[in-house]
């Protein structure tokens, strides 16, 4: 009902934060795919906590174990599924939120949506753990859309006040790699020592921040997509929306272009060595559900981190008094950090779905 | 593959501006439902071009005939197909389109996505008249969400720079029809005056502008909706963008909570006549996926409409050299005023569909 | 919920026997496919009624008028939608068995899982007219089909204890297009004379008859399907169990298989013009889900219709009381000689499905 | 796309015959379910091979391990993942079927279907070994509808030519826990003994048989189910299809139907103790898609095991040359009788499916 996305490329996400293991099962794939783990790995190691300051502290190894799909690092036709075990987790830390639920955290509304017994140690299967599978199904797609040329990349466009300069018309893999090597993703390394400031400050004062990722997906065909209910934006915003704090999705000029007169935010068509492109790219790639050849282009509004070390007020349910709390544990002061690859993840197994159904898998054997 | 949408609720919409008649089956609905046809047709009203020098003078109609699925104007229990034939099509208006493609317009990508054959007369299923079988599915829905005391209400934020206030933390169903019942549907008159010069501008110049739309969603319980890919956000986000023009969808805060802190952004919960609610809802009454029990408001970056009068630079497809296109044909300078119920149906037929997964089918014949 | 099926192809069917109109929206066709409509109505009039004393006298035109998705006879690539009007229907002759329902009809059973507000006039959304709009997207289908050599034939079986033969190892398209021509859609033209008698018998004596309709489906390639959930046996038997009284589908030699022994039953591969093929074909043309390059075979039984003239016994819900009830009006002695067409078109639209998942969209425009 | 079903309950089934575990993730479960894991593994118990010399001699312990979803044997809300290790896999004795395809097996259509690098050592992904996963679904589904009062049993109804007698009327979950109790799972010892002769002849003659599973599902309410594609019938056979060596499915007199007249098929409407029932049960508790509130009951076909140790004839790929084949290893003489615990859980986890449809799942929290 959830925890399942895809069409062609469907992807089923399990565990809890306090649980055996967090994993994913990943069917649809085609066989004869070599997986690099390595790579594979390193993508996901973007994501790991505990690596800076600027991070939760709680270790996680997050390697993934492929119980099945994978024979000898090649896709065998079959489902793939890789999971992660949870070796350090203390429950103790998170016991008492069922009753006294932190403001803007799932606590309450996880409870009543499937009552007192869900799991809800660590946030259970609300926590941004879950984002580890996540990036296990879209770093096997990353590997597997390059093959094609096509490349998903993202930085960190903002956090609080501070900006990074924005993609430039036509991003490279090359710019995708340099900013994946950097501890705080940016173009410009100057507004990422300002963002790192700025997260600093919130976390010495127990305090987090919001940040804004921006995506790019270079190497589209033109005319992939639908009209109405099936197109890129709902398909890329319904998977974008189920990472954990993501609260808005904009593609292109998005809200700006609201601002926008037509004749300033249509985008020109030109040609260029025989091939059709626009001129600036307002539409992010995208017009009438359907791709335009030019890099989709999209971004994601992150909360700050609800779990905070202020003092906050909320309500004991269980005698329905106001009551004062104070979150401890570990927590990252800015989720939008870590969050980066988990975007590139997702973007990348939705994009490869929609890209698997164009191409049917009858042509995989053939090639 | 792309026109339908809906679990519990099924949404069917088919048509093509200049085919015969364009409609919408819906099925899931319960039987023994009256349905107000006459309420139907004055909210189908609200999206009606051609009411004022603001929208496009094309005239239509637009008054649905039920084929199916209603009996003396109570649900059947079968599906209910309703259609609106097209009568005032003048396709010559259109005609040279699919060879020098409006920018930002769908003529390019429809063409990429199914080739010549594809019918784009008057943007054929493109067409932003496809919104009005939104409206007959999303008005029927917005009847039923009426007696369960829930109330779908928009109304337009900002057109251009000019901007309206925001919805109050607890809005009314009489602040919903007040502002329903404006040409320019606004809180403040002021700044509708505003944004109705704004639009007039734009139009007196063969120009178009953009806009913001907010809706909000009043009397959801708490606990509806659920964590990763099948929450409200990622419904909604997948519905809302299949309406033509919109290009981002956010929640609460949305963007603006990328540049908070937690401590501000945060909601306390608070106690009030013995039940739960937050003190303001930056949240957009949605934390992990699922219901608070607050309003649900969400506001949509709407893009000025892409047909101009302005010479626009484009391409001629079939010798690929440059050239200068001016759009003819009467177009809305401003899609977000006449998107407003629109938006409003869309929201209204997705939440319908989360509700009915909830209380399940069983219930129906029971009550 | 319940009138939709396809992946890459969407049906939706929608109409109740005593509504305005009946009709079918088809989703997922590619644009630019000429529609041959005298061909479908050609195709539609085998199961069209009242053309012989052995099916029911109520006359029907039944031909569908194109709302949208078809331009000059061509594909828009827009989702087509067909309806045809109803006519000729006496709702009177139907009208006592909402509470007094007739045996091993829907009446009861729609009752319970809609309410009384369910229309089961004319047994409403359960009526075997339905069955007419499934015709128009099987014959759109088949028409498709057939330009790539698949063909989808079927013929009658067997009616009571009468039977006709089987259809041979490698049927031909002339031998379907030679059954679908006569009254009775029989191979052995004296097993129809047998089987027009039984049905005979059985109107004579108020009465009515089962049979079981063979379906082949030719041209098919080695390797479509899947394991598990998603195979060509799931898919076919999904839809077919849509049709009105199907109460069994079986492949290849199906409940025979199980009377045999391995030896017998195992298809042995031999090669012929260097192509795989199997020396008999008990599987039916599938193992593990997936087609071996023979033809698809499979049977379905249809019951015999619930509507007889016969005296019998049933309860009264108002009072819960036993009563006799003797339905009268205007039914088909035997269901499954209509049906035979039916059963082709459901073949034909699953199968094109499976085949657009297969050969996916993008290979659209570049045929 | 194949190894996934359900709507409100979804099922995922991973893993290959030789891969690292085998398992199942089921999502949508209610939280606060105690799950009896002694129960479930005499369940899983029953299909177990190596029991007795009617079947494999291959060991398997088969002791799911459940990686998520369960806290202290209590559903916790988030998904459930289960998985088995596989512990007894010889490669070797499987090796050469890749190019010389084993007749009736999915060696050549799963080499089609995905290409070389298919992983069909011990058949991979279509071993019969993955019904294990489909056990623990359904062990677990059969535990919560039993304290909804509902059971799910089958019994072997027959074997080649030996016959059992068939379920009364209605049948007792008294009833069902014996015939589960037998190693050759019958109503009527002497039949059974009857079928161990005749598997015993089989094997003894390197041979293999086939056989008839018959099902029924007691307690189920009247109006369960919808006309048309999501019917009992549909849903229950899409799932059913799903067991490896199923080639038919019927429901109530099935084919048997088809030769009957309506005046003996129809069954009867009665009241009993207030409460409508049916005097015979030739629907299978199933009109027009929708229960009928007597007990579901209906049956599958199920081939003998394709692996045979007689040589049989095939064709070397790498070849095109025919070629002779005799088939080594450990197989099941009858797959019918371990398929029986099996055909129960695919119903059971498919029943629970449409029940949480019905219901909803916001009565899970208030129950």
């Amino acid at each position: 009902m959830s925890s399942e996305i895809g069409k062609a490329l469907k992807i089923s996400v399990f565990g809890q934060s306090h649980g055996r293991a967090i994993g994913v099962v990943v069917d649809g794939l085609p066989a004869g795919l070599r997986i690099d783990e390595a790579a594979l790995y390193a993508f996901m190691s973007r994501r790991k906590p505990g690596t800076s300051r600027l991070s939760t502290q709680r270790r996680e190894d997050d390697r993934p174990v492929f119980l099945s799909g994978l024979v000898d690092g090649v896709t065998a036709g079959s489902p793939l599924c890789a999971v992660i075990e949870n070796t350090d987790a203390r429950s103790g830390d998170y016991a008492d939120f069922t009753d006294l639920p932190r403001p803007s955290h799932a606590d309450y509304t996880a409870k009543m949506r499937y009552g007192e017994a869900v799991d809800m140690r660590g946030s259970g299967h609300f926590s941004g753990r879950l984002t580890a599978p996540l990036c296990i199904a879209g770093g096997v797609a990353k590997q597997i859309l390059e093959r094609e040329n096509i490349y998903v990349g993202a930085h960190l466009l903002s956090v609080e006040n501070e900006r990074d300069e924005s993609f430039p018309l036509l991003p490279t893999p090359a710019l995708f790699a340099q900013v994946a090597a950097k501890p705080i993703p940016v173009i410009d390394d100057e507004a990422g020592a300002r963002m790192a400031a700025a997260v600093e400050a919130a976390r010495s004062e127990a305090d987090s921040v919001g940040g804004v990722i921006e995506c790019a997906v270079l190497g589209l065909p033109a005319g992939l997509g639908s009209p109405l209910f099936d197109g890129m934006e709902n398909r890329l915003a319904a998977a974008l929306f189920g990472v954990p704090a993501v609260k808005g999705v904009e593609f292109g000029a998005g809200f700006e272009a609201a601002k926008m007169r037509g004749s300033r935010h249509n985008d020109p068509y030109t040609v260029e060595h025989g091939r059709i492109l626009t001129a600036k790219n307002d539409a992010g790639g995208i017009a009438g559900g359907i791709t335009t050849g030019m890099p989709v282009v999209f971004r994601c509004a992150m909360k700050p981190t609800p779990s905070i070390g202020k003092p906050q007020r909320s309500v004991r349910l269980s005698t329905m008094e106001p009551e004062e709390l104070t979150v401890k544990g570990r927590h990252d002061p800015c989720v939008a950090i870590r969050a980066v690859p988990v975007i590139e993840a997702v973007a990348a197994f939705t994009i490869l779905d929609i890209l698997m159904e164009e191409n049917g898998y009858g042509n995989d054997r053939n090639s």
